[in-house]
């Protein structure tokens, strides 16, 4: 998964897309990068793995001048070819400099690329972003808007795109919107990011949210509103919703917070817990649910659960750690909130199911009673080709196990799941307008070829 | 402040020391240190300014061999000669090795240490944890609990020490109590540590809890009561219940988290904000006051801030940033819970009051309508000399001002302090034992001399 | 400047490639890097900015599998692109795998790279190496040996080659044959580099060296000599043997070190400083010419300048320091050598003329009562086109200077510059066949346009 | 071994202790320390594993401010406890700051120390100056000059001893004058250090060399000679001439260059190389031997080897290495000047002789026909107790080994060492006052105690 910003017409745009990407953080940890471009077309950028506020340091911003900037934070594979495939992608083309930053993935880069290498294009690295690069510089067009279109019109799948040819920027949401991008304004600067937290943290103001297929100029400060893709039904990804954006954002129309509100309200009205003596969190993304599922049960919410802040990267592991120590690292239950209680702990998902039993654990360690498991979304069956590092089927829990069996996995004394019916109602807009593929098996594209497939499932 | 942890007759000491100091890194984050012993008295050690997960990695805990292991974590100043000044002390003297960790500040340094000094001792820091150490070396017996008995006889002030000789390990408190220390097993091993938090990190079980005086000697799995120092009233730190301690930790003989919520409840009574919509913490230190004033005061408890999770070391802040800029990036409001709200938010206590008042702006452009400031316990006017980093009164802003004026310097619409009483009574104990000397002027020592208190209050 | 190494068919190829990239250390200090190719034509490389020895762990290495590797090392310009335009270049495409080193510079870069862009190239550096990877990857044909000849056909200027595609090893000499390269063999290992210096040091024997022209190809331990490229007359860099190789290598068909000796013992026959009493060296290029001085003149040699290995990078100059202190940084003067002598001080060349002053200086200062300059080369005026760093004109200090103002500006008693006749002179083959363009101003090519040019003056 | 400096009553004391450190850096590579004190006696210091110019940065020494400082450089043994170990030692102590370096060793450490921390001390590290450190803080006397005097008196063996008391500089040499101190002044600035070459370098002139014996005090510009130390037979440590100083330096009264050349003539007379081509030196260090072996011999001088100048700190030997690759890592072989030849290596010394095999099989492969090994100072057969790091008796080759089997380990065609007496002669002053005892066995103090000397031999 990925956070990207764009900042034009803005004397600090390098700072900005810094605050911006520290913001949207939790869409990538693995590497961060901005590239900045002056009046002279001139690109600057600093790259580097680790969070945005380890890789750049007072100097580096400080020498990525120029009032146009992109950024981009990236969850990403391990090795050593990781900093080659970090963005945005920064090249020379025919018009000029050429920046690209990319959220999503394209399910038919195999092909293209194929195509591509064929005619005698060159790939400095394994990422779909670059296949667009190429399309956009071997157009026939003179035209970046042309180009842009014409490259995009070959690509099959997710993108929300930001890229700068010099100093004009250009924003594109592919017709079916997999992925969230916002429009804001910062006095005569213009923002376009993942997130509106991205846009609150620079003190910009939401302009407007970008509509499935639609494609925005930025010169200077003005805004040009360029013809739509041509149009798709929509699917917007639902976990960015469930799970993915921050609680403080609005996407694709909505309040994520109040969304998840909706999802632990539901929760309690599929599986109520009865007799529970209180509602706590898997802090902090299941904080809005276990919210919403102490308000429509009238189970008091608690915080059993807090998460430590201070995990660092080289956390090392006890040797002969039993099953909650991992748990115990990240959070520590107040032993006076669980104490010979019953209590419903409301999780987002279960993915692999590795965390949970640990979690279970530890709760019952700490004197819980009773644990009664409740997920605020549907069994996790499939993988995502659109963007979500979703592992492959076969490391995902529910594609193999009864809800029976994942409860005795877990060792709770009841689990239950949210329906598919049940999360999409959460949503304050049009409940068919989601991809919901990972939980439902519905893919709205074709899937890429099995060899390309491979790539997706292992390096997610 | 600092965190401290012993470990004795455990094969795996350093490791169990290294998940303990984990545990209290909220008790300092500037440095952390392990040393370990093994059975030739042999000592080895690692130390290093940052975080606990940063500064150890796998080979150099691997290289900590030995059963018996001493650490500490500290918050300690900046400048050069700061790991001079990290612990835990290490150093060898006729009896053995000596290692030293201390939590807390003696308020004779000065004098214990010019006499020393005058004597030919030499000092290689500037800690008052080293003038402890000196006058065990010079204690004229033979055996390591006469000299501690000794030296402790010379010194006035706060100290939670563990001190190992060879393997042998020394618990000891002040017969005041400033600061906990708790005692605990696990397997055939013996586990002293500031909070039990780091006892349920490393699989231990709660022993007992050391009572102001107590004196306690392990070898091997042998835990030995000796006579207790010369006994005082008690003054338990009041602020380690109020702030400081984590809410899952036992101190003092009660619940963080219960004592924390208890000032939540009795913050409502003394101070309702009839008519709120919503109450809300600042995370996570007062989350257990705030749910408190909830239940107390009948107004629903809302997650309205989060706590961002990714503040590196190296935040750059931007030029230009208003004064709501530094609370925007550790804190996000979430706008749905706000919008259009009156909002009561829980505090802990406020001490330099630069922090607050961005936080009620950031609350108001998030669309709070009302914004009610309460805080749960009282005006913070004095110094701490026993361990904690209060600055000097003069950045206090409730030593120079007025409730009212610090209201209007928040601009918050109502402001409330828990009052010294409620603050007390709080406790499940007897509310007489504590010291509360930065809340009401009333320190139970005499006072470092002029020159020395300098030392506190420039250097925390 | 820069070093570059190809080995194939070997089990340890890229520890090879480092100890030859190591061997090759003067050649290039900013930059290193190595790329393994494995026998399903997948790269793994590493590249970092420093020393070969910095650059490189036991784990880096380690994963760099594949019995074929390129390695590069750089002396390259300052700033945040720098690790961007690190060699060797490694791309995908449509052959598969393809890596190249390129040592030399083209004169035409800047027009090939336009009509590159104009037909959709990306450029990811400002390396004229990328262009000629463009050219091979855009070739019509499907054989690696076509395409490479097809790029070189419109490239023009100095370029020895190393190029992998997949395990395939190909190498290039320009018709001219501006940079060395020798070929070698150990075992069933083939191994293409600058110097033997790095043949020696991998225990390679030496094939044979490729005369201007040469293309090769290796396939597994089979050479073939390709079709050569189409003739043109020769011009080996004198500069090469003057001052740029190691003394202990063979380049151009003769010894770098008798070179040298014959430079000096021409220059002593030129400039004889009748009646000095010893001749001292620049240790250590100046050492070969300073023997052949001392033997053509009779005046004993003297080791009188020691030269100071601890130079590190980050050395920090003392303010107030006088015009000798960065010179007693890097040598230190014998005094009893010195004291009261009449010294020749020989050196390979003067360029800028910034440190001669300094030296002249020390040694006085050392008690030498004089001081003759001679210089093994003629007076430096032009700047190089094809691969050496030397400077802008402006920054030449015989550009615009006699040599009685040199002699005064360096307060040497005489001074004396080989004759460019002399110098051609001192080699073992024809002394027609040398490019000595920065000492006569006769470039063998075209110059690069005006702004090309300019690139090449202010990023050496 | 180590090399100090100390400087005072000068602006820029730390700046000249750097470059000072620099020149003396071949005195020791592990670590090296500043400690700078300004008027206020406050102490400010920089310690760190590795070069001069690796451990410090402009910002760094910035930081110590003060117009006395004393720097330490060190080679130092492995491990955690490393920088624990590093110097100047640098404590408060009754008379304000103390800040001591050593270059020596002292022999009755173990028991002095003993008898200390039977009273009382403590120790931090397990170097002998601490003890030294001790000694003078105990001192019942107030002035610094009794209380270092009085510290003597209770120690024996090798130290050259630099000591800051606040902003007094002290200076003194054990009577037996074991290590070189040189005494300088540079404006109204004085400087005390190891060598001669740290005095140039800092732009200082020589005033004077401390004899055996010496106690000087400085105090600003003012110079005092205070009592010497009781006096003993001087015993000056040969091997310091031998090899451990720089050549450019003046000790001990004398060019240790010319002792060298001296060796050198010597040498050849003991034993010519009759009908040898001609003679190398092992650079740098037997640079000055060599060429006086050519100068008595008659046997032209070459450089036949060069010695590399990037050999990293962590340079990857290869795998399958042969026993020369080590030896072609750091010193390249000229071919042209070894072909056919019948060599003469000149080498200062034969320590563990695990090098000198692969340097004559280097030349060998490099041609030359025969190589006569000749040796400038006897066989290396015990240990120093007095500062230099002697390998344990068992791993000196000589002291196990007659010269014809070292020959044949060596696959030399001769070998020939110089003898005692010749090597003592080769001086320009009384032949009678050195210490030889790692080449004769005559140890002039008595010898530690068994234990002791085991530290000696293990931790070098």
């Amino acid at each position: 998964m990925c956070g990207i910003i764009g900042v034009t017409n803005h004397p600090d745009a390098a700072r900005l897309a810094y605050l911006g990407l520290y913001a949207l953080q939790h869409r990538g940890q693995e590497s961060a990068g901005i590239v900045a471009v002056d009046g002279h077309g001139q690109p600057r950028f600093h790259k580097g793995m680790g969070l945005v506020s380890d890789v750049f340091t007072e100097d580096r911003l400080a020498a990525l001048t120029g009032s146009t900037a992109v950024g981009h934070t990236r969850y990403s594979t391990a090795g050593a070819s990781t900093l080659l495939n970090s963005q945005p992608v920064n090249v020379r083309y025919k018009n000029g400099t050429l920046v690209l930053a990319h959220n999503g993935n394209l399910v038919n880069d195999a092909e293209v690329r194929r195509e591509l290498v064929h005619e005698g294009a060159i790939f400095a690295s394994t990422m779909d972003s670059e296949t667009i690069v190429h399309l956009i510089a071997r157009s026939p067009h003179d035209d970046p808007e042309a180009q842009i279109r014409g490259a995009l019109a070959q690509v099959e799948g997710a993108y929300s795109l930001i890229i700068a040819v010099d100093q004009e920027l250009y924003a594109v949401v592919d017709a079916r919107g997999f992925r969230p991008l916002m429009l804001g304004k910062v006095g005569d600067g213009v923002v376009v990011t993942s997130e509106s937290c991205a846009l609150d943290i620079v003190g910009a103001r939401i302009a407007c949210e970008l509509e499935p297929g639609s494609f925005v100029r930025i010169r200077g400060s003005e805004i040009t509103y360029l013809d739509p893709l041509p149009p798709k039904a929509p699917t917007r990804c639902v976990f960015e919703l469930v799970y993915f954006s921050r609680p403080d954002s609005q996407i694709f129309g909505e309040s994520v917070d109040q969304f998840r509100r909706n999802l632990g309200r539901r929760l309690a009205e599929e599986h109520p817990a009865t007799g529970a003596d209180c509602v706590i969190a898997v802090p902090d993304s299941s904080n809005s649910a276990a919210l919403g599922f102490s308000e429509a049960s009238g189970v008091p919410f608690e915080l059993g659960l807090i998460r430590n802040h201070y995990v660092g990267r080289t956390f090392i592991h006890p040797v002969q750690a039993g099953r909650d120590t991992k748990v115990k690292i990240k959070y520590n239950p107040v032993r006076e909130v669980l104490q010979g209680k019953s209590v419903v702990v409301v999780d987002d998902s279960i993915v692999r199911g590795t965390t949970s039993p640990g979690l279970v654990t530890m709760l019952r360690q700490a004197g819980a009673r009773e644990v009664h498991f409740r997920v605020a979304s549907p069994p996790t069956i499939g993988s995502c080709y659109y963007g979500i590092d979703t592992p492959h089927p076969a490391e995902l829990i529910a594609s193999s196990h009864t809800v029976e069996e994942i409860r005795q996995y877990l060792g709770a004394d009841t689990l239950g799941y949210l329906s598919l019916d049940g999360m999409v109602h959460a949503s304050a807009g049009d409940p068919q307008r989601f991809c919901h593929a990972c939980f439902s098996g519905a893919y709205p594209t074709a899937l890429p070829s099995e060899t390309a497939k491979h790539r997706f499932e292992t390096q997610p």
